[in-house]
């Protein structure tokens, strides 16, 4: 049965992989699942027929023949339930992995995506520096107990798991603008190490083409 | 096998059934599992034991037998595989289910959390009001686009399910010094369909006794 899920028609990251059907792709890839994209502009993103596969009217959607699913989180838990490759065989690494994924997008994400926003949103607004400062500190509270549970590891817990690709795909958020990711060799060695897995290149590539020919088109 | 979780021993919400042990007690009795309870102080909290099954220090966890999880969305979906009452047997409807568990906890709660943060930490701050609106407007984007998928049904997508469980507590934590969910009848009496359910009353007055304990003791 054909994937099919929806990105933007434009990134706002201009092809940095920093939305989240980057997310999606890298899964499929490492899986090793062809998948169609639907590209939607944000007028598209809005209206009825896109709001009844996504409430929230976002992108990454996911549909396989009756199935549609949202939030990239969920999508990836599904591919990876489904194909070898995401996940561990032993049902308690398997629930660890799952742990990793919910810390990925629960614990990490939140003050590193509200950095992003703040950078954009904010950036006219008189509690601005003090705003910036606040979140970062709230970033390392977060990465020094991620780097110390690391240490010299390559992955989270054991093999590589959909655990670790939600987490390097928070963590390369930071990169956009930031140094934070700098003061922890081992979490910047841990996101290359990600960067570097052929899925990821081959995600990174489709995602950069449609960008680039939405620019030149 | 014994499931035993954590939980504050002096909880900040004085017990108002708004730390994120509540979900995992709301999940067990939901499932009737029976659990028990080890109390945390703060100072527990970041010692080298405890950071051992929950690496940024917080609570809950959940241990049974060899198995140690963390983050609270993790261990109920995990609860949720092993025991009747909170996923549909039909596998579609079962992603869509867990895709609304991710939907609660990062796309609901994350601007719900931070306006409860923002109450506590940033009251003395000059930008204080302005940014209370702004985390309020985001709040309101969201809760616009629930509600209008929820419309007139009683769950989110056919039976209750986990997902129910998870967005419900996160509507909930909005009650607590706020109006805005007033503002939406349909969401205001779906939460009220969680909390009148039996398994959250006895999640609720048990996580409520371990604070009026600590306070009289």
């Amino acid at each position: 049965m054909t994937i099919t899920i929806t990105a933007f028609e434009r990134s706002p990251d201009r092809g940095e992989g920093l939305a989240r059907d980057m997310r999606v792709r890298w899964a499929l890839e490492e899986v090793g699942q062809p998948y169609d994209v639907r590209l939607l502009s944000f007028k598209a993103m809005k209206e009825p027929a896109h709001l009844a596969i996504q409430p929230f009217g976002q992108i990454p959607t996911y549909e396989e023949g009756d199935l549609a699913l949202f939030e990239s989180g969920a999508i990836v838990l599904h591919i990876a339930e489904r194909h070898a490759g995401l996940l561990p065989d032993d049902a308690n690494a398997r629930a660890r992995a799952i742990a990793w994924m919910f810390a990925a997008l629960n614990t990490v994400e939140p003050p590193v995506f509200d950095r992003s926003l703040c950078k954009i949103l904010e950036r006219d607004k008189p509690w601005y520096e003090q705003r910036l400062r606040y979140l970062e500190d709230s970033i390392r509270n977060r990465l020094d107990k991620l780097s110390d549970r690391l240490g010299d590891a390559d992955w989270l817990d054991g093999a590589f798991s959909a655990g670790d690709l939600l987490m390097v795909t928070v963590l390369l958020r930071l990169k956009k603008g930031s140094d934070i990711l700098d003061e922890y060799p081992n979490l910047s060695a841990y996101a290359a190490r990600g960067e570097a897995r052929p899925a990821y290149k081959r995600a990174f590539e489709a995602q950069l083409a449609v960008f680039t020919a939405a620019s030149t088109g």
